[in-house]
């Protein structure tokens, strides 16, 4: 829509009467992190009933030392949840974020596949780069950046990274050690990856042997709107000989309990034997009763997957109501374009280039807190200033109303003073 | 003693006599690894219950994201039973090795401090030390040589390690950049540190400035004949201002359940900063309901320690039962010393020199696993292949039993074979 300078005035009035209503409101409301509520919390109470017995069918006493892998129940569970094989899985703590940390570590420190440690390479005044989807996760971001590795954008399309780019830049580069793909419902543009994109990403040739995918399915039966299927990476990748090239991480944070749940790792069984000698060096094992806790009251992955059902009945309404915000109050002005996920935790927003920072300040000085502009890229520098990321999870149906009903003020009110040139 | 040939082939045919009855009575026992017995698992068992709540009195959710350093309540508690202040705890996982392990790979990645990286020194073809008390844990010893650490071996004395060779070692050489510490109840030793070692340890002289005490603490609790006090290190090095020298560990792993409890690290402020900086890296936090669980059960200091009167009742009769057996089998005939723990886990063998290892294997042939020879030393070299450290508490009493007549008896029978130069 186009409109003339007085008729932006005039909205800029209006957008401003309504602006000071919240000024006065005093509202404390955030829509910045992937939290479930509390009612998804409720969920999952029976978790905190007494255990059944603390052994496992298998006969291991949960409770003493020993069983690094995980408990055999637990990693075949999540085998059959994810159609993997038991022997690829490692269950770990309670963080699959922590499990891509100390995997970014071992291959700076140690190296995988015969290759040199990828610490080495700062001292040959290299850097090791890292392919980054955006936008993307910040918290992917922060781990390059700790470790010092360089992070190269690729553009994220409705079918998954753009693959053209990829498969070029892997193919040239040697230092081109990795990338991040969250293949599911990306967080935070929901995209899911089509299976041409998981096979080029299998198959494609790379300069480096060691070069290794950051596979982490977080939303891998995070379904809301719909059940998306996902070609199985490691059927493409074992077409082509190459388990090793993906590490593939998951959690039951948005499961069971965020921080309190089971995450794993799963990869070709050269890298596990790999992965399997460091972790006995670092720890003897893992909880071994939360593992227990977690196949005692979920038992199938059948039950796992009814147990998501629950979870999409609380978020539709919050992905609806967002949604609804955004096409009422934003579609017919053209401030602002949005994804339309069919699950995962987050909608991505894009304002007009410029303005995403204006919108965040904005909101933040009537109390409702957004994701951090710029986070959802490499270095937190978004390059349009656009991209806004919207978690609609963690407050009630209420809050959540009002808080929409600011955010697209404040995405209005920061596109005409832009278009009036005031900022 | 001294025997004559003629004697010592007369004892050889008896005790070989009694060591064929073992063979044929198909054993198979383990003295090898530190584990609690199943009766001191089931001291705990109120931690399998419900939860209360799953609000901890702070009013924080723990079925939920956040509280990076820990649960408020949960650093409290510790602090209290520690003598340490709660802003210098964090909270991890379950294991303390585990956090051993995380704060290595720190130090050898980023550095302390502001020194560099200690993986850096490879690249100027340096290696760091560290200094390693022995004999002492073979875990310790496998962190170092994955890390590529050069392990110096310093003779633990009854009152903690030679402090003058200590002294003089980390005043030379910049290079060495720390040191393992079980200043209470050493493993395998039972070696408690004096006031005067603790003293020296935190107030020495460094050419590294930032050399580290990696000090676990890991039986900080754990007496079973009588209460040792230790001198508070943080105490000794406040006083001369080196807090930052110290990282204090410390598990709930043999007071509640091993794999399934709380581990610590304590520092000084600025390391607890750094800490803190690298793990919001690495996770968004660790197991809150499991912490919670912990607080919920033992609310004070004063619970635990009286926890910890039930583990020494189970854990005493099998150390008395252990030193019974080496004094009536071993003391006459004068082949063996051993150590004389106030508590801990372990009792520390010394054979003749050159035994150890035909003892080990004399067992195993029997069907009593003993800890591996060696394993007590860096690079699992026991230069004089003497020490063997039993691990009394996993078998029942009567297992215990059979398994130290088995040890005694392999112990005589090795030595008198290599007094008659049959080995």
């Amino acid at each position: 829509m186009q409109y003339t300078r007085e008729e932006l005035v005039k909205i800029e009035k209006e957008l401003s009467t309504q602006y000071k209503h919240f000024v006065k409101a005093n509202l404390n409301l955030d829509l910045s992190r992937g939290k479930p509520a509390t009612s998804q919390l409720d969920l999952s109470n029976e978790l905190l009933d007494k255990l059944n017995s603390y052994l496992s069918d298998s006969g291991i006493d949960a409770r003493n030392y020993g069983g690094l892998e995980g408990l055999p129940e637990c990693r075949k569970l999540f085998a059959g949840l994810l159609d993997l094989d038991t022997e690829q899985i490692i269950i770990g703590g309670n963080s699959s974020l922590n499990m891509m940390y100390d995997n970014m570590a071992r291959l700076c420190l140690f190296g995988t596949r015969g290759e040199k440690p990828w610490k080495m390479y700062e001292h040959e005044g290299k850097r090791v780069k890292f392919l980054c989807p955006v936008p993307g996760y910040d918290r992917h971001f922060a781990i390059c950046e700790k470790f010092g590795i360089e992070m190269v954008s690729v553009p994220l399309t409705g079918n998954g990274p753009e693959m053209n780019i990829v498969e070029k830049l892997v193919a040239e580069d040697s230092t081109v050690k990795g990338m991040w793909c969250v293949p599911l419902h990306s967080n935070p543009q929901g995209v899911c990856y089509s299976d041409e994109t998981v096979n080029r990403l299998a198959s494609m040739k790379t300069a480096a042997k060691d070069f290794s995918i950051f596979w982490d399915n977080a939303y891998a039966i995070h379904h809301i709107y719909e059940e998306v299927s996902l070609r199985n990476v490691f059927d493409a990748a074992k077409e082509v000989g190459n388990e090793n090239r993906i590490y593939y991480f998951f959690s039951t944070s948005k499961v069971s309990f965020p921080g309190a749940g089971v995450a794993l790792i799963a990869s070709g069984l050269d890298n596990i034997a790999e992965i399997r000698e460091t972790m006995s060096v670092q720890t003897l094992g893992y909880d071994k009763i939360n593992q227990l806790r977690h196949v005692q009251k979920f038992e199938t992955a059948q039950a796992v997957l009814d147990h998501m059902k629950l979870h999409a009945k609380d978020l539709e309404p919050k992905f609806s109501l967002t949604l609804h915000k955004l096409e009422a109050e934003l579609k017919e002005c053209g401030f602002a374009s949005w994804s339309s996920p069919r699950g995962g935790y987050f909608i991505s927003l894009y304002t007009f280039p410029g303005c995403a920072k204006d919108v965040f300040k904005l909101a933040e000085q009537v109390g409702v807190k957004l994701t951090k502009v710029g986070a959802t890229f490499p270095y937190g520098q978004d390059p349009e200033d656009s991209n806004i990321r919207i978690a609609p999870s963690y407050p009630s149906l209420k809050e959540l109303d009002i808080a929409m009903d600011v955010l697209c003020l404040c995405v209005k009110l920061a596109t005409v003073s832009k278009l009036l040139n005031r900022t």
